[in-house]
């Protein structure tokens, strides 16, 4: 296993980063604020550089490598918002990336890959495809492998995130992250519990997708089979980097149903008037599945990403009654 | 016809309304300037207290009464953005509101006015039933007329918002508007023109409601017949007061097609990550449409509005190939 990084680490990360990355708003809502009886406070990494928090991390992986390893490109497996921030960075760099995408993969984010100049290879939909597809790529090539989480460099990339949040909202009580792979978790844990303890930290699932949940409670690192949910970001199982670091640093992980992530999300486009995708709804549906726990609380979400195909929308999946 | 307001009459509109207001962000995009050749500032209305620019106007016309009048409440006969921002605004002042709706008005507007504490009397979607139910009621309950675009103190408080656009931008060539009943235009235009009359504003309306355009190329006053457009927040024909401010103070009008305001709107959510409503993206289509005019200039337009339904949006009626 890798080293478990420091505050200190991802303070020279963000040191490292911070001209290339959109500082992004940290926005309020009243209405949201009277519908849960608490003060949210968003950390909008939906503005982020290709959409989504991932650019942070991709972006520090990419400035962290020597001349000559750059030399070689990058490259990694990513069906999604990694895939796109990899090939972001790599662009501003100015070197080559290299993205294996599973054939399946939707056609709005191979557009992005693709508009970010990256070379694209096709492969099964399955994780051994995959991991077989890139290491045959890259036995060829020598590129360097950027993986989407469970990476020392791509952990301190995503922590800067929640520092800038710290950094802007004072008081804090509670900050709730989506969990996935747990890069962001992983991340935003070590940033906040160095600048304060007294911070909690909340990760948050779809019960669908739930082995972060199930990995902490039991203490054993238990891998999703087969996932199904709307929140296509959190599909990935913990690395056992993340979970280590999970273990010491996370207070509590949360899951949520599908149908509360479908109405947080239209909540958040109708109260807000801004995009987000699925996997970024997750942690306000926590607070409206929790109210007694934020009631009156100073709480941070950052809203993850927001790409999302336009052309297929859940919205018309709730229940009518919402 | 009432009196034509001047920048001054802005000014103490500004004033009146300024503590009550969001004063809205100015975005850019990167690469919607690279898709357009332009420099474009956007002016985010989308985010105001009820969701679009009407809050101004109608907090500046609700503020303008005095305590005798105010004491009887406000009245107004709208399906839209006017009717919710109405609405917010007497509850501000903790007046009674009574808006007229036509009958088929959708459930998310119906909604918003009801939330704001409103009363709600119904008519059938027909002008005439709507100003003769306006009529009866106001005559039973004495309460004050506000109409939603052809009147002095919503014109001074639409042009607050291109006020405080020219304040934060310097050096703005162009700046584009939509045009339904004229409000925003009339205010933005007399506005703009008193801080640098060299800016050129320029009102655009769907090809499919395009009564200003006739009414501004011709020289006289042309109502709109039965006009169908997407952004239903245009199908509003000019009123004789901003008709006059328009011919005086307006460089030009531009129509666009259906299909390019839909694709405006869905570039704007995709790059842009915010939410507008059709009505509001007639403005980048216009730049879409006539590159030529725009190319290299530094060109603000106002994001009128965010008020749209979820389950029935209009991607899906795109031609394939965008």
């Amino acid at each position: 296993m890798a080293d478990v990084p420091s505050f200190k680490d991802i303070e020279a990360a963000h040191l490292r980063i911070n001209r290339y990355i959109h500082k992004t708003p940290v926005l309020t809502s009243n209405s949201i604020n009277k519908m849960v009886n608490a003060y949210v406070f968003f950390k909008c990494e939906n503005f982020q550089k290709a959409g989504a928090f991932k650019y942070r991390g991709a972006t520090n992986a990419v400035l962290s490598l020597s001349k000559d390893k750059a030399k070689k490109g990058v490259a990694t497996h990513s069906s999604g918002n990694h895939a796109a921030a990899l090939a972001l960075a790599a662009k501003m760099r100015n070197i080559k990336c290299h993205i294996v995408m599973p054939e399946n993969a939707i056609t709005v984010k191979i557009d992005a890959v693709r508009s970010y100049g990256a070379e694209i290879t096709f492969c099964k939909p399955t994780l051994i495809s995959r991991e077989q597809t890139l290491k045959k790529l890259i036995n060829k090539n020598g590129a360097v492998y950027i993986p989407s989480y469970n990476c020392f460099d791509v952990i301190c990339g995503q922590g800067t995130a929640v520092k800038e949040l710290i950094e802007e909202v004072t008081g804090l009580q509670y900050i709730l992250i989506p969990v996935g792979g747990g890069g962001i978790i992983s991340g935003s844990a070590i940033a906040a519990k160095a600048i304060n303890p007294s911070i909690k930290i909340i990760g948050v699932e779809p019960a669908n997708a739930d082995d972060a949940y199930r990995s902490f409670k039991s203490g054993r690192l238990v891998p999703s089979v087969n996932p199904k949910t709307i929140a296509d970001g959190l599909l990935t199982s913990l690395g056992d980097l993340t979970f280590e670091i999970i273990r010491k640093k996370v207070n509590d992980i949360i899951t949520v149903t599908e149908e509360s992530i479908i109405y947080a999300m239209k909540i958040i486009w109708e109260r807000m008037k801004i995009i987000i995708e699925p996997s970024a709804a997750v942690t306000l549906a926590a607070i409206l599945e929790n109210r007694n726990i934020f009631k009156d609380k100073k709480t941070g979400v950052v809203l993850t990403g927001g790409n999302v195909d336009l052309a297929n929308l859940p919205f018309t999946l709730l229940s009518s009654h919402r």
